[in-house]
């Protein structure tokens, strides 16, 4: 069996992620591979080296781009903040070799147009993280959508919102900046306008509007400076998609109680779901002539939860929908393609984001295709 | 103690519901007014007689004219199909007796507007039956609000939304003619519109995409004939309020699942609050440093509460949002004005309906005061 | 149609649910007889006579021996404190009067015992106010036991819990009285025992502990004499039901958080079902096969519902299951006899309430059949 | 830093669930050894070769024996049936290898009481995996308990319920058999027993019954012989703890609905908290003086949750509560013991559902201390 040398640049929450993915995805799947951890590389040395070696990591780089010619290193996992991922991912696609990069795919429109064209001329698999859609029970939503068991879908109605900038003194960050891909659209909207499209397909056009809650913030915790912060805090948007579908999307960083509210419901004609990652191995489903809502709780009935777990209702977690999403990467480098977002797909969210921005502010509605 | 004789017109669902909260106001609440049930109207002379004796009122009537000339009226309560509220509300008018009207106020704009003039120029007191408002709940919702207590709101998501028109076998009925009010906007979204201009004022600008799913419906229940259906089953719709938050709506008369789905989430910058009126005796809070959401259960701290139980948990139920509706409108008339929707208000209700109508069909943003 | 005359005694709490109940009873149904508010008595002359004006009775008194007497007065409804439940009983069975009284039905088995016999002799109808049986959702329930959907029953768990006594600063009173029905156990339990005798039919057996935590309580509100507590504040013990099945029960006064949470899981070789009066309207079923619990709104599928609201999810109230009750007591009174708890149901009730605190005196199983 | 050598007896779920949380473990935290996969052990030698390379383990063996003699394996876990238990760790024992074993720890209370005597005596680590314990939720819980934060603690009421046997043809396995720690009580009670005792000290006395209520199943699926059945399908009992606080205790394997119910409600006089395993991440909690129960979801805060994710609301699965219990295993190991199970502990459970029966067989409480 053929090796697939893993080379992972970052070691933050991402990093740590992706390490813990590719250590499991071999115990919870058989694979066309043998996986190496064969390369880690952090801007820090130090930090490399120990990371590398706590993840079991075989060498450790400071420089990217020797991680990144390193014969061994088969796929190039990225984890860097947003604004690296361009020339990470040029450089590896330049290098001939798959790309696995964190979301958003880059900073702006155009950098993610050079990605994906890059990555098409290359012929490379290329994937991009967007994990919520990895959860099996989003695949049996998916399953019910596709199937037509819930009908013809006639609405949408989303919302991803999480309290971290809820605080006035939360301090000014990278992601508050438009050119890093911050604000609330950008850190936690993309994640939801990339569920909407797995589920619901494309969007046609959008009419938006955003916030700016908090004009300035602390520079750093606890500081007197101030800085000015331009991206939105929140944002609300209609979209109607090109199967016929319409609905609504909301995003915000600044509202109180929520931790990780993507969450969703869509309905057809007959039938009703609903999920709120908040409680990810929920589905709530009423189908035409049920007398309720019934929730669903995930099971070895669905390919992705039996493999780490042969008894419904012992719960996924977050890393482990990370784990899948490097199973369906891996699947597809062995040409058995899958469903997972690529450049391209990253690219159209990108896209629809940008059409939400610039609907917002000419305020009108505005085609996806005229950006 | 001066005598308040109704007049009630109407026997249906909401006739019975009248007659119940006007039966059980003196109990609940002491009043400024003996309550007289004076008369009920019903064009069908039988029906008019039997729920005259079953509900106690005194006299009943085939003509409803007839109602409003008796002397022994105060007020005249309008429960009938949207297109009778106009011509009996401007004869109560003329008659110089304050009016209690159902929701929708009438089935146009310019009927609306004639009718809150023609109330305006009387000097008479005058409400409509939105009575979601006066749950006690709603009333904290508002205080929490109005206090500051939230903070700067910034976000509204609401949704009404029900199935009973989810079966495509469901049959036409008036609901479903626009020269009726008929369509889920005018129907169930007219509540939801009532509610959020009841706790965050009014409406800037509107931007909405209506969709009517199913365009055929049976002539009747079973029948092989079928009418066309011009009015929308379902609306989405940004909101930006003049206060500065912004946010969606969203109405479905077709949605599996839902029963009585007058739902809503405000959030502001020291908190959050949401609301289903599916569970009409909870609120759901989160407070800037709180750990998470809290459940509070209505209880007699409530005013509104308290006139019915001692004890919280014990519950409200629906005909009690009623009695209170009632309550509010028997102070006003004591000219202990409260907080409840006059025909001004109900009239700027539809005018946001209005708004709405005109923004989805020249997909654009409107203006409230365009319409 | 014969007039029934109603006497009630009591203006408390219960007092003006009663007299709400009589009110409504005769708008939401059609009966056999005119209602007829005909006296209402407090030992208050002043609050006698306000509360007849306001709630509509024709007569107050301030002996309820004379509204015993009245012969207007067909029906007598006692909502006195306990102690007073068995005189006032006695003397209108003495005068040949059908007797609706609240909850427990007295202050020891002994009376309750001849309670129930004297109304047994003279062949009249009695009532207690075990009001939470009349909600349609638990009629719902009760069905799906009784028809087998559920298979054989095996397994019942049933808490009543409040938070009214949780603070040790509440003061001591009548209800920590052991000779006047006080403690958890009494007057918060007995309603959940009467409700699984309600679903289940009889118990055979019990176990149980009662623990009293706060031994002391202020004998008024803010005093600082202290009065010693002899009730049990906490109740668990086991229940093993004649049919076969086995289960557990628990009340509470002093549990922070509840409200109102009488509720219970019944599961049988066919399904689970559960209930919680905190949300009255709802039921959460699960039949063998589904895939999970689904949430049932009250509708108008249910009768009880339909004479409330002909729409699902508009929910009844507290108050509404005290309506439903009186309807049952008045189609009893007309030979039209259906479900409602009479004396000698009551009796039993105590009667295992009895054998609880004698199992936990004793430390051991006690057959009910022993007391 | 000194290599832990793991062999690892099972490849079945639990195996499985071994293997990847001794694979995580040094990803997730720091250690004070480096943890070397040296050996894994199946019956069958395909499989066992099969899982070695998969999962990483240097060695497979077809007799365990052989394992617990190989040098490079410092620390014996053990995920076979039952029955295994003892041969399996009384040999570690003697071999002086720390064990870490499966729960419940034997088919029988002497063969427990041997084991905890024997490593007790070798002065050996032990643990077994009542792994929910380790939940960092859990421990939340515990702190607010242990803490006084919820005042004296009065009630707990808990029920760990599935319905993976609610089908009467669900066949015979050896889970049937009382002689391999079979029933409900044995094979999911035994987890709420240890949590029990986790959270609220030792129990005193119990009262119980239980119940066989498919007294035969298909000897295999599918097949016409039937095998009469002699554990017990559910339980119920009274539990009192040393410390005071007395309580309701259930386990069912065929109740509708449920999947991984365990689930608990503690109160005290200053607040009550309640858990339920189906949604891992959260716990309910309502303080004295808070309006209603609050949902916190776990977070970072948790020092378990942390070594996962630096981001509330991003959620734990089952398998990471097994790496957080490796992880404390290794601690204790390097002498920073910590709160785990160990054989001494899991004896107590075992004797505490060895009392359970007992009081269930002879109908009457039954001191712990008797058996």
């Amino acid at each position: 069996m053929r090796e697939l040398g893993i080379g992972l640049i970052g070691t933050g929450f991402m990093g740590r992620a992706h390490a813990l993915a590719f250590r499991n995805v071999s115990a919870a799947f058989e694979l066309p591979f043998t996986i190496r951890l064969a390369a880690l590389a952090d801007a820090n040395p130090t930090r490399a080296q120990a990371c590398a070696q706590a993840w079991g990591f075989e060498q450790a780089y400071a420089d990217w781009q020797h991680l990144i010619d390193d014969p061994k290193v088969d796929l190039i996992a990225i984890t860097t903040p947003n604004h690296l991922h361009y020339p990470m991912a040029m450089a590896a696609i330049a290098a001939g070799k798959p790309v696995y990069c964190e979301k958003p795919l880059s900073v702006s429109l155009e950098q993610a147009n050079a990605m994906h064209l890059a990555a098409r001329n290359a012929g490379l698999v290329t994937r991009v993280g967007y994990n919520y859609q990895h959860n099996p029970i989003i695949g049996l939503a998916r399953e019910l959508i596709l199937s037509g068991e819930l009908g013809e879908i006639v609405s949408f109605q989303g919302e991803f919102s999480e309290d971290f900038m809820a605080d006035p003194a939360s301090p000014w960050s990278w992601r508050c900046e438009a050119g890093h891909a911050g604000g609330a659209l950008a850190d936690l909207g993309s994640h939801l306008l990339a569920m909407a499209r797995y589920l619901l397909g494309e969007v046609e056009a959008v009419c938006a509007q955003l916030q700016t809650v908090h004009g300035q913030r602390p520079a750093t915790a606890g500081s007197q400076e101030l800085r000015a912060i331009a991206v939105d805090d929140q944002v609300h948007a209609l979209l109607r998609f090109t199967r016929g579908a319409s609905g609504t999307f909301s995003s915000s960083w600044l509202k109180h109680g929520y931790k990780n509210h993507l969450s969703f419901e869509i309905s057809g004609t007959r039938g009703t779901l609903s999920f709120d990652q908040e409680r990810l191995n929920e589905l709530r489903l009423c189908r035409v002539g049920q007398e309720g809502f019934q929730r669903l709780l995930a099971g070895p009935n669905l390919p992705g939860y039996a493999a780490f777990s042969p008894a419904a209702g012992h719960q996924l977690g977050y890393n482990e929908l990370k784990t899948l999403e490097v199973h369906e990467l891996i699947m597809a480098l062995a040409g058995q393609g899958q469903t997972g977002t690529d450049f391209e797909q990253a690219f159209e969210v990108e896209r629809l984001a940008t059409a939400i921005r610039l609907a917002a502010r000419e305020e009108r509605w505005v085609k996806v295709s005229e950006v």
